[in-house]
């Protein structure tokens, strides 16, 4: 089983990354653009089967490892 | 409109983030996990409405800016 991870910084943090993002876009000459904001995706290949017990794993090793929680949220996407 | 861009590096690059993050989870005692990768999850508000011109734009804001095409793919989503 595949799980993939999305991890984004919460709406209410500052993202200076998605800034330098948007700005190197304007200099680009793309207008029209937004909020720009940048996270993280992590894919996990997994042994366990059960599609019930990878999410709770999973949540477990973001909560532990993968996402700081304080200032980030995450979103867990399982595939066969 | 809101377009999210998943990048990942090509299957056939070496990923040491990926490494590091699957080592840390063994040594948390997370056990059956085989091969992580971690990518990059950038999401743009783009005040264009037409989804074909949107795809198209940020197509090009990925091979210009986004993504390093030698060595990572990218996948473009859009929301309404």
């Amino acid at each position: 089983m595949k799980a993939i991870v999305k991890i984004m910084l919460r709406p209410a943090v500052l993202d200076p990354q998605g800034k330098a993002i948007a700005h190197a876009l304007s200099a680009l000459g793309f207008s029209g653009v937004g909020e720009v904001r940048q996270g993280k995706l992590i894919t996990l290949e997994l042994d366990e089967t059960d599609a019930e017990k990878a999410r709770e794993t999973v949540k477990e090793m973001c909560e532990k490892l993968l996402a700081n929680t304080v200032i980030e949220d995450y979103e867990i996407e399982l595939e066969a």
